[in-house]
């Protein structure tokens, strides 16, 4: 379930204090700078942590972007350097935190998640975005370049990304996360429907297995986005600082993306529950099936059987008993009770529709 | 499911581009041009972009009318021909968007859908309308001339539609498109009823899928009336610019019509999940039957079978073993037996009320 | 389903037209007209609708009711003499509608529901009450004269009904109208009951259809109950026109009425969901029995045949084999064998709890 | 269910007429004065309604306890003698009110609940609350003296009923009625540990109707407490006049209790309806269990019955057929493919754990 | 179920009076003192209850730590030397409260609840807190030392316990109990995993009580959470006198906590009733093998006793009949024939997928 319980420090312990998470394997992290004016724009690739703070204070408009889960030391330099509030840097230490907006004096933080898709469970990828007046620092956990295409934006003269402010880069980034989701539910959907074909067609357990997997990631996902939402709804507010009323209007058209993830989430959802009927009825017919030949099995040789024995008692016949016995066509007689038998069981039970 | 997955644009693109979508064959738009004043009313089928700028910027009131998915180059065109906001544009062109009133400085914009209902499933079909002091643009994806009917009540001297201002031009168009809903609701019904006689008799697996096909347009089909009657609630909001007062009330109606398409959607998911019932109940029904009929033969068969397999044994007559074998109505004894058990059994499995 | 679906009039029709229902049968209506103040009270039966109007403009209070469902024409003229709003004519004209307070300038208008319940079913039979500063003007679909109590309690001098304003007398209306919800409830709640019967005793496929079809009368009459309930709030806030806060005390006693209705409703639900979960109890009570009568049968008599098929075996006693059936007492042996199986098998049965 | 539907009057009764309930047998009422002040306290037993009427003019604090259902005459009677509301007179009346807090001008009108658990069912007792500036008359169903511990109280000089003002006693004596509320909950609390007991064991019918009917009771019973939750919180609203601040910190206290109340009642109808679940569970379990010992029988004596019928063929063993039959140990043949059968299916059944 | 009906006292009695509890073992109850400034803190073990007095009097910041459930008189005492109210002190007494804030004058009383996971059943243990200007008063159930983390944290210089005011140590308190629910999740975590395993195998009736039994734990654990949840929020308030802004902040990380908490806890709720469903579907698999292998064992032997049967007949041979049984190969020649059916049902049961 998700590994979140594993997040906890030991209770009792100093807020903002980054210790208690298991180790990460320590790879570097990897820092990209931005510094653009609406003229000119620079990217620094894996630049220091007292390069970036340097660039920081300049009056131009400065994204940092970290790629990759930093750990306690490195957190702790960066959270000095870049004047970041403790409990945020433990929100960032940690990952797995539900998204937020969070205001810190004149910083605003959010979190946002980007999951991933694997082995049929979500798994969570959080993004941390730290913005102020005239910078944006983001934090995510994969090691993947995923705001190269916003960077690209940026670099184009005249796009808006680098006529508006600051606040833009944050509704470019948030966006982006957003959008990411489509490609995620598209996998999801497809899941389903081979799911689909299978509970309509014949395999057994692991099918039911697969459908409970996939309705609970879809639960899992549905929290996600829901955060999410509230989060874009938040950044939204009139009393966020530094989000200006021109970009407002392009971060309600992100909250309606939510929202349409939201709904295709509930619609799947929705589908899932469908499936895992469709996988019961499959099952209750399969067993109807197997007690519908069990009951015209005994129909049909249960009178039959008990004809047979009645040929097989041992009366004297001297005494003149069970005389058909004797008689020359007594087996032929036999075999036409027999057959008179099946006909009327067989127009019988086709008249009921068991055949 | 809809189709909706389809719609997203590579994530991280810039908001307000119109590119991702799959084409559609490029048909050719139909632009309806209606420009009218209380005296007069002039209706031009088939105008160019250009021309409807120039009527736009007239003092007179405006309505265009676009026929058609636009492809991405037309709409672009459009958008700078009628000063469209690039976010609303993005949502005309990708079509499948949730309805809602967005507000783009002096401009309104509504999105809207009219449905179809074909195969069993709910097909969206976008229709958008923006609005301004003296003019309303509207797109719709289907060639269909479905505004006709307000364009015939405009051509009406003295009617409200002439005499009142744009905005209850803006009401009759959403008013027309509330109220298209009905006959697909009655499409729905008339299908719930033709399972529900299914589900009383006895077709097999597909009516299941049907109903459970029904239940899903159902749910699709609530979705998008939830958002239309947000969306005729935001319209009807004082903040709303150039809605005049008396415009209102005729949009409360409207908006009791949208209610009572909801009330009646949720009472066909009712009686949806009832038929779900009604057909399962039947299912476990003869599946009971099949068990009882197979009771009932064994119940009557089993002590038979064993009476006539003591009169197969061969203990030896002569020490005085079996006299029943040699009594002169032995036989006779035996069909006395097996009558004798069967009208007890008959009358014991009446009494049980199983026959 | 209530035949809500054929009250839609063709979509793109002018708001407020009297078109697109299906004809009634041309009843004449009944007009009773009220005229009273403190001190005097006339009732006048059968008046012509230019009587009405004289009266209207009278400055003593005025109620005027009419019964029956009026055609167009009469609706036109009524509309006109009584100066009524034509959205609101258009809910009276097509009945059906959902309960409501509207609004229309200086004339209030509520719309009720007198359902009548009829072969299980709900049918809507509408009340519609006009009100102004001095008159209240009703229609209701059923031709009974069901607010005579209300028009007695008039005559009487010194009456609340005779020495408050008009808003009085509109409570009176209403309170009329939620207190008729009562004998209807003692009705279903009487239905419930036999079904309960019915469900424990051993009725069969009807029960089920009739507890599903009170269930759905159940939630319809909910529905028209909830939105009565919501109807009485508007109608009970201080910005309603006309009434005065001494009747909104009593308004308010009306209201805690239709939540005992809405309560009786629920607890019937809750009970109808019992019911189908009794009647599902006892058919697979039903099956348990079938298949543990079938079991106990199967338990007895095949080992029994199998005995009996032992000694019906063939093989040669001359060298010595099957030495029982030569026994003197081969026959009482095997007897005896049968009743030690037989006791056994009761008191291994008996001790499983199955007999 | 609850006997409420029956107390309707006719609709179109006047409000706050005392009429259409069933009658009561006419019990004297008990009636209990108690007149306070900080300093002294009076109690007087059985007084008579004018000389109540006297006291309340005193400037003393005056408690009247009104116990028993008054007939109408009488509450007539008192309701001039005390000036109390029609409205109000008439929810006292009928009995079964919902709890609520209603203003009649300057007096304020609790209605409360003190249901009883007789043969599992909840049986509504209604507590009916005046109150005003010095004075409070309470009225209740039973002839029971339920509010003694309150009065005890109020005879102990010092006591904070004494020294706190009237709505102090007002408060005192809605605890009173909540927290009678939890001798009612652990009264349910043994019948469902019992059913428990039972589910796991084997009663049958009955068990599953009792749980049904407690599942009953507890829905009953928490629509009264979340009345009364309700009231309590009107109670506490700073408009509610007459009480002063320092006794709503009572009141919220007093409010907490309510919510345990709704909590434990919540708790129980869980509980209720896992109950409900294990007894299906066991039911389902028995039914496995007889189909399980069926199919053993088959399972072993089906093809043992066989293996004697082929050895009760009558081939001609002259001319060389079934020479088993002439075996010397054909018998013992015999016996011993039976014993090899009867052990390898043993064995089977065992891996496959039926056994 | 939580013992929580039994903390109530006999009705009537009057608020605040401690009593009707039942007696705890009279264990001492441990005091910690911790009086501190910015510059020092000196801590005390075992204090008198006179002492504390002397030090809540101090201008310094006092935490006072009491552990262990108080006797009615020792409260008694503590409730005058620390002035506390009455009604807060009642709460205290009984234990077992629902999670609130409540403001009584100048004093803030909190209550929480640290419970423990024993024997599948979750065991409230109440933690109450008491804040002034200056001072902070804890109570908790248990005799462990819960709050050491949080002292230990104070005794360091320059933390920011001693730097900020006592409401940082309110806020630390809480968090604490707020983070030690974290643990209890991981336990309930692993269970659950434990009774996956159990369902997806073999183990029978004690798992799905313990599945319930989780299922029971994970509602209550909830319910505890969202009380406290709400707790924190109301803190959190700025009209909650004492907490200052920048506490505030703390709060909102301690409420994202509770937030996390209550997540988890949906989640497993989600889980358990998936395992719910997979038990129940792993039994009803293991009932349609049942079924199966008694159908496929039928189908195979009925018309093969038939067959046996046929051949046990006594029609005599002299007159023709049965020529079968003369043949020389007549007994190969039935071998045959049930090798034949044994094939062709082999082969029609492996068509159908039985085998």
């Amino acid at each position: 379930m998700d590994g979140v319980v594993h997040r906890h420090t030991k209770p009792g312990t100093s807020p903002g204090s980054l210790s208690g998470r298991a180790p990460v394997p320590d790879e570097a992290l990897d820092f990209t700078l931005v510094e653009y004016t609406p003229e000119k724009c620079e990217v620094l690739h894996g630049v220091e942590v007292d390069e970036c703070r340097f660039h920081l204070d300049s009056p131009d408009r400065t994204w940092i972007d970290v790629a990759g889960r930093p750990s306690s030391e490195m957190l702790r330099d960066l959270g000095t350097a870049f004047n970041l509030h403790p409990l945020a840097l433990e929100d960032v230490f940690h990952g797995h935190q539900r998204s937020k907006l969070d205001l810190y004096g004149n910083q605003g933080f959010i979190v946002l998640n980007d999951p991933a898709y694997e082995d049929g469970e979500i798994k969570l990828r959080q993004v941390s975005i730290f913005f102020g007046e005239n910078y944006t620092i983001s934090f995510h956990d994969h090691k993947l370049d995923i705001f190269k295409p916003v960077r690209d934006r940026l670099q184009m003269p005249g796009s808006r990304l680098r006529t508006f402010g600051i606040d833009y880069l944050v509704y470019a980034l948030i966006d982006l996360v957003v959008d990411r989701k489509f490609p995620l539910i598209e996998a999801l959907a497809n899941q389903l429907e081979m799911l689909e074909d299978e509970a309509l067609g014949h395999s057994e357990e692991t099918t039911l297995g697969r459908i409970h997997q996939a309705r609970r990631a879809l639960v899992a996902f549905h929290r996600i986005e829901w955060a999410e939402r509230e989060t874009i709804l938040a950044v939204m507010r009139p009393e966020t600082p530094f989000i200006m009323p021109e970009t407002r209007t392009y971060l309600r058209d992100c909250f309606d993306h939510a929202i349409s993830v939201l709904e295709l989430l509930e619609s799947y959802r929705e589908m899932c529950n469908g499936l895992m009927e469709v996988y019961l009825m499959q099952a209750s017919n399969r067993m109807s099936e197997v007690m519908k030949t069990m009951a015209v099995i005994t129909v049909f040789f249960m009178p039959l059987s008990f004809l047979a024995g009645i040929y097989g008692m041992n009366f004297e016949r001297d005494v003149g008993n069970m005389p058909e016995l004797g008689w020359k066509y007594g087996y032929e007689f036999f075999w036409v009770l027999v057959t008179v038998i099946v006909v009327g069981l067989f127009w019988w039970l086709r008249r009921k529709r068991w055949l």
